[in-house]
């Protein structure tokens, strides 16, 4: 019983108007790997953001009365809080030096998600894509155009996550899986009813991909998942994932 | 660049006293799998738990006041409130039905991580180890010893999070590797030092390993990830991972 993990090595930069799906089956065929039935195709946000031409220079960007004022609070650049605030519905936390928001997607996570590392500039900032989920759908459906296999596409970000230490990589958007696998109503050796019942598999998917993605560089932005189980469907998104505000337990 | 995540099925139960490291040599040796230097060998802590001991049978507990109080409130057996509570040092959430501990470790979880699946009867339910680092040590040493070779060993728990729907594996105790991948100091490809410097390597072990574990049996308690790059050390604990109260953002 096995899984491999595949990283695709490129070695090139990505510029708005990128063909993502393209450049998979590319990284595929330069990587001696062939696309395969069931293969779950990992992608960092970073080349879809810079693909979608979500990378927006400080230089223009003017900030908010608030923007500053939030900005000489934590010690930040009032323009990189600008663009923070928005691409948030709602900032949860503002203490510590760190500005905790919920994107305009419904994502809890540090500074919407804006990054400055690998962005192409010391002013450049990353955003993330409008709509993971369709960005997902894009790929996954431009990947079986080129190859003619079905595949799931997962985009990710690394996040930092309450009360433990260090960012793990997470889904933002997927397309083509069930994101979860469901145990309700199974029952283990001795009969008993499961209680822990859903396990997020498109986040652990992210998790397994990031072992090999680093943070560093570009260079392999792109992961292949072999042999795992899934389910899949078209019904399911970002939204599925994302814990219902009247749920939280911790605010 | 490849990583293989190899699951061992193991067709056993687990009884307080059984040697955990011997099970895993067996088990690579039944599946056909030889254990390699730079393995990183993962063990849901339920079979860690039951070697030790480490599983009470709800029919001796006698709950206090407090449990009484707090199990009339959540709907939960009040025996189970009250191991919940023996193996907590604080209380951190009381409401909707979920009971938030810190754990004596100084894991925040729900239920102290008291488990009543796959515990053997429906009375009898799982705690976690007393103490995974080093619990986690005697396996590494004792694999160490039967096989010649140097592997890591992890210790993992499905556990929900905030903000996010369905639960994840995640480490709660390891040894024999620095759990960090740490890039503070990198720089990008444009020069610019990365921000987001530190990645938990070893939670996104305990994720990666979870997709070939299931949740349902014990039929694969023991995952091996070979291939991934990490560093060898001694110096590391669950502490490590563990954010310190000061730190918190949401409470």
């Amino acid at each position: 019983m096995k899984i491999e993990v595949i990283g695709l090595r490129v070695d090139r930069e990505f510029r708005e108007g990128d063909d993502v799906a393209k450049a998979i089956v590319e990284a595929a065929a330069s990587n001696n790997v062939s696309i395969r039935d069931g293969d779950v195709i990992v992608v960092t946000h970073k080349v879809v953001s810079k693909a979608e031409g979500r990378v927006v220079d400080l230089r223009n960007i003017k900030p908010s009365s608030r923007a500053l004022e939030i900005a000489e609070k934590l010690g930040k650049d009032p323009r990189l809080v600008e663009v923070i605030l928005r691409e948030s519905r709602e900032v949860l936390k503002c203490e510590s030096g760190h500005l905790i928001t919920m994107t305009r997607h419904g994502i809890v996570c540090a500074n919407s998600g804006v990054d400055q590392s690998n962005s192409g500039g010391v002013d450049r900032v990353i955003l993330l894509p409008v709509d993971p989920d369709e960005s997902a759908r894009r790929i996954r459906e431009g990947v079986e155009k080129l190859t003619g296999a079905r595949v799931a596409v997962v985009i990710t970000d690394t996040q930092g996550r309450p009360f433990r230490e260090g960012v793990v990589n997470i889904a933002i958007g997927f397309s083509g899986m069930n994101p979860f696998r469901d145990y309700r109503g199974v029952r283990d050796r001795c009969g008993y009813e499961l209680k822990i019942t859903v396990v997020n598999i498109v986040d652990e998917i992210a998790a397994t991909a990031e072992l090999l993605m680093g943070q560093a560089s570009e260079s392999t932005p792109f992961v292949i998942i072999r042999g795992l189980r899934y389910e899949y469907s078209l019904d399911y998104g970002l939204r599925d994932i994302l814990m219902e505000r009247g749920k939280w337990l911790f605010k």
